[in-house]
């Protein structure tokens, strides 16, 4: 998917809303079965209900992989899944990070096996561990301020010039990736964070996590966040949707948790756009 | 494992040799079928070759993951095959890092539904992602100073006090992390870094890529980063044993290129161990 086809359906639907699929067992509706399979069924059944709503998914790998070859082939299912929905942007949630001709392997088996448009990645081992993410047709999503408290850790410690981390690693990104291909995790639990970031990168989409549950506000995010005309932002919503309820109308009451949120973003949307 | 019995086999063995997974299909012996299977078999098969002369085996999982749902099957193998070397460290090359509660699914899956000893993660998260992986009796591997090009970018970026962002990293690890459920990775390719950063964790085991095709020397490693008695590395080749011969012969070639690192290795053992 293309900047600019992002950028039509974001247009058309009024949303920016990214659905994080992160199934988690303990949480299910009571209904599916506690296998891989049926964490891949909830997914589908997720997906579906809010199709009219989202403009990406973003399944989070971990929560696969812990159901070890069986996770994977219902990471499998859910990927597949996605590519019915071909004007969604499919995000492979998975953090990964590695030397230059590891990474490359990585982004075959996520991008090109099973077919995700993007992939999250971690920068800690520099640009040969990030570029080989940005294949043809395909996104990268790096890591800039992330929206949990070990934040604090190392990304808004202070460098030499005493600006934080996070800022160096964006003024590398900024070097190093074109806002066709690439996009950048910013918290949504640091508003004030997320309008230096901005700052930082005017052109580039960021994808926010940390609505909801975490504390953030979608009205904070577009105020903070928003380009005018392109907009530049997917936001992240998870457990919200996914387990807005327990019972058998869990898929009604996912789409009508996104439909609220879709319904904030449009009160805030930017008049321009 | 513990590190108790890790210690123990390294004295046995007189050898701190870990040999690195990263099965290629372009490059594996011929008469290997180049499938997900046939990966898992060429795998299988270096083990057995190489257990006389090693203490630990890290397979890559991006090696894996490059194809797919039967990658996954295939690292299930090689898990289940390492399974039956308890006297072996068994590591998943991972490089792993998110928000707590994720970060304990991905523990989950890789340490326990795979049944691997160990993972390698990434601190760019920060304290939150990285403590759910000291489950009992397992090990996290934390990325300290990496052995690649990138390491510039960010790792040997001065801080606000004029020391680089890994030193940082390293006192962060010498709070949270036991010496018991911890090790650090700290590439050969710096010797320099490596002596600064054995000074700085003077107990932790040290995971040492790099050695061979990256660059870095048995000599220089034992030299700068062996810890009197308890020895405190793992010196790790993948490519140099992997591919000691595309014939039929590799198995003998893979045992006898680990045979000539062990050699190497006891050369520059410390006498007091």
């Amino acid at each position: 998917m293309t900047r600019a086809q992002l950028i039509a359906q974001i247009q058309a639907k009024k949303s920016v809303l990214c659905v994080g699929l992160d199934p988690d067992m303990d949480k299910m509706p009571a209904h599916f079965p506690r296998t891989a399979e049926g964490l891949a069924d909830f997914c589908c059944a997720i997906i579906d209900a809010t199709a009219p709503y989202a403009v990406a998914y973003k399944p989070n790998l971990a929560f696969f992989e812990a159901l070890g070859v069986g996770g994977w082939q219902a990471l499998a299912r859910v990927a597949d899944h996605l590519g019915s929905y071909p004007h969604h942007l499919s995000i492979a949630d998975a953090k990964r990070g590695d030397i230059g001709n590891t990474a490359t392997k990585y982004a075959q088996g996520i991008l090109n096996e099973l077919g995700f448009d993007a992939i999250t990645v971690a920068p800690y081992m520099g640009q040969d561990s990030l570029q080989p993410f940005a294949l043809p047709g395909k996104w990268g999503i790096a890591l800039g301020l992330t929206s949990n408290p070990g934040a604090n850790d190392f990304q808004l410690q202070s460098m030499a010039d005493g600006r934080p981390l996070y800022a160096h690693v964006l003024d590398a990104y900024r070097t190093w990736m074109s806002p066709e291909q690439w996009m950048v995790v910013v918290g949504a639990t640091r508003p004030e964070g997320l309008a230096s970031v901005r700052a930082q990168l005017p052109e580039h989409f960021f994808l926010v996590p940390g609505v909801g549950a975490q504390g953030g506000t979608v009205e904070e995010v577009m105020r903070a966040g928003a380009i005018s005309g392109d907009l530049g932002l997917l936001i992240n919503s998870s457990r919200g949707i996914l387990y807005a309820s327990a019972g058998d109308d869990f898929a009604e009451a996912a789409a009508a948790e996104a439909e609220r949120l879709v319904a904030d973003m449009q009160t805030h949307w930017p008049d321009e756009v």
